[in-house]
């Protein structure tokens, strides 16, 4: 390495969004370099209300690879973190910062160590795909660092390398993970279907059903399914290339109902399969955890009432989709929908008592403004939904749901050059 | 008709036993003539813990068909009970019988009416195919009292007619239904695998979860199922007819692990396509039925109190399968394995303190006795289940099962010749 007038922190700093599956990926044709057995398209989510922020520095002094999640370290012994390192440091090119005196060449990469700070602006533990955010931001954020020349495409593959859903939140809008048929995985990346401007009428309400609880390993989770299903080959091959050729059209269409009926349908079809697993696959399926049972039927109770409005209003108002997390996501078609869905959310699934309503719903606080929701006396006085006929009175389940999130479709990784973002100490490279 | 001498009630009874699919059928291709699509498998059960009682008998003097389940009456108005009746006088005989000086020919059935009354030693609305055993009773003993020279594979086909599952249980032991080629359903019929004695040492147990809810209406669920689900076919048409073929094996072998392995996951599977069914189909898919969502949640917990015995003990001791209604069937290898799952069931679900045991363990009691349990106090001293090592405390759901019932692979359908067991006035032909 090029001799350094004096000591010196290298740091960048990013911001990736997570995002959300309207068609599923489920199902792995190569566990190590993680590699889907169908396409996927997913929704960016607005980062101002989830995302990851990544800080990553470089510097002669730093003796290892370190790494700080939400100001806790962790290990980066595991091989989706070594992966990612390993791809990125095989693709860094010179580095030149002549006000602070820096050279750094290409090879001079392999011998340096980086600190990584990480933090999620949401529950990690809450299942909104931080795994996805956290390896998107990770990649993103180490490849401007190293001056990676290559496009976000191509660092996709790499992020897919450290968590499958992850390759999806390198672009804003919607976005497509092209499964690929080489065996090195190179062309298993994600591409831009639309930007987040595309279809911004989008009101997403994400129902954090229980923020204590881990998300179900996925990777063992679609493991058991590939090995046991006699129905993911079928959704594999059949079905979902099918589903992704409308989901296309109906997302550069705006066509909602066709968007709404095929992200319920692929999102039921996902937790088919993982019913249809041997041992099956479901949010109540460990005996010994009382709360991933109420998770798993709140869940369908949202389901229900969902698919109770839609009907009645004859055409679909809003789509749902929940993945192996704890958390039901709604995508309502507009303000208006969104506003009478979080009516209804918060007549079925009041808050305790205790709680202010201003940690019940976060994110865009302006839905539940135009729900006329000031305070939790107005929930209390909200009315049942008129979709319900039943003799029996509306059932309502207080305290049974976290809190909701308001979001939209939102944009894919930026670079924050505001120094005072970065999680890094510019003199240290330690967390602030 | 022949002259009478005297006024005149000729009667039959008749007991029916009811069963359970070990390969489900879900899915009609034939919604008048119910033809399914797909072949079925079912074990009878013990009459004597689970069965329906029938009693028809025919006079000139009763003026139309008239029917009483369980001693109320009840429309015969409905095209399936039509279907029945049209199809038994369509095959009557002569009938005579020179002791009470009858004489009714053929063509007489035409114009002679009938009443019939019928009683479930079980409760009807818990959904333990109450309407199988009830269609194949009603034919069989119709069947028997108009003379029709046709044998029990024949019979079913007609009962078939009344309820699709009914056709399987004109038989005792492992029982097929073959779904058939013919469009007139003639060769859609069940066929006898072996008897109720092949396989004795299965013991059978049926937690009733509630018996207060009505069975989910299986006709539209699995009319839903075929139309919306992109999975259903490729299940019927091809993972089913490999599964007739290996659990056909495996009954005949007593292959219990090979059993239970396709008896689990073709459970699983029915809830599968259920579950990608629009609008989905589950346990608790109406958020009007709290009942009915902790339904789900209880099922839920048993299979996941099967599934991690069965793994702890390296091979299956108790197969599980459970269909649309509201119950669980526990098939065990043995008695011992019963005994085992029967103090693991009692342990997770004991009665309310107020429940007398002898009503919450019904059918085969000597079961209990083996488990060492005389009254609640046993119960509640049971230890967890050696298997469970989590560190939370074992979950403990008291109440939410009202019901177990201990019961056996069963003969099929007998005559009651003793007079004393009809369920008419042998002189009024009205319920006694």
């Amino acid at each position: 390495m090029a001799e350094q007038s004096k000591k010196w922190v290298l740091m960048v700093t990013a911001q990736t969004p997570t995002n959300i599956a309207v068609i599923k990926y489920w199902g792995k044709r190569d566990e190590n370099l993680i590699l889907a057995i169908n396409d996927s398209i997913s929704v960016t989510l607005d980062p101002a209300h989830l995302c990851t922020t990544t800080t990553v520095a470089v510097s002669p002094d730093f003796d290892q690879d370190r790494m700080w999640l939400n100001g806790k370290e962790i290990s980066l012994a595991g091989g989706r973190y070594q992966n990612c390192l390993r791809e990125i440091r095989a693709r860094a090119s010179d580095v030149e910062d002549e006000k602070k005196g820096i050279k750094i060449t290409k090879n001079d990469w392999q011998n340096l160590h980086v600190h990584v700070a990480s933090y999620n602006n949401f529950p990690t533990a809450a299942g909104l795909a931080s795994s996805a955010a956290g390896f998107a931001c990770l990649v993103f954020s180490l490849a401007k660092l190293m001056n990676v020349q290559e496009d976000n495409g191509r660092l996709s593959a790499i992020a897919r390398q450290g968590s499958g859903s992850a390759c999806r939140s390198l672009f804003g809008g919607f976005v497509k993970w092209v499964m690929g048929k080489e065996e090195d995985g190179s062309d298993s990346i994600a591409v831009p279907l639309v930007d987040e401007k595309h279809w911004d009428e989008l009101v997403i309400i994400i129902a954090v059903v229980s923020s204590r609880q881990k998300e179900t390993s996925s990777t063992s989770g679609m493991r058991d399914t590939v090995e046991t299903s006699s129905l993911i080959e079928h959704r594999a091959k059949e079905v979902v290339p099918k589903r992704i050729i409308k989901m296309e059209e109906a997302i550069q269409n705006r066509d909602f109902p066709t968007f709404a009926q095929l992200t319920c349908s692929d999102s039921n079809q996902f937790h088919a399969v993982c019913m249809d697993t041997t041992p099956p696959i479901f949010y109540m399926n460990d005996t010994s955890h009382r709360q991933k049972v109420l998770t798993g039927c709140q869940l369908f109770r949202i389901i229900g009432c969902v698919e109770k409005w839609n009907c009645s209003e004859g055409t679909p108002q809003v789509a749902y989709t929940f993945d192996a997390g704890p958390n039901a996501v709604l995508i309502s078609r507009n303000r208006k929908a969104a506003t009478l869905m979080l009516q209804r959310l918060l007549f079925h699934f009041p808050p305790n008592s205790d709680t202010d309503l201003n940690s019940y719903v976060i994110g865009d606080k302006s839905i539940l403004k135009d729900a006329g929701i000031q305070d939790i006396k107005d929930v209390d006085a909200l009315p049942p939904p008129p979709e319900i006929k039943d003799k029996i009175p509306a059932q309502k389940y207080r305290g049974e749901i976290s809190y909701f999130i308001c979001t939209r479709p939102g944009r894919g990784p930026v670079l924050l050059t505001d120094e005072s973002q970065a999680l890094l100490n510019p003199e240290t490279g330690l967390p602030k």
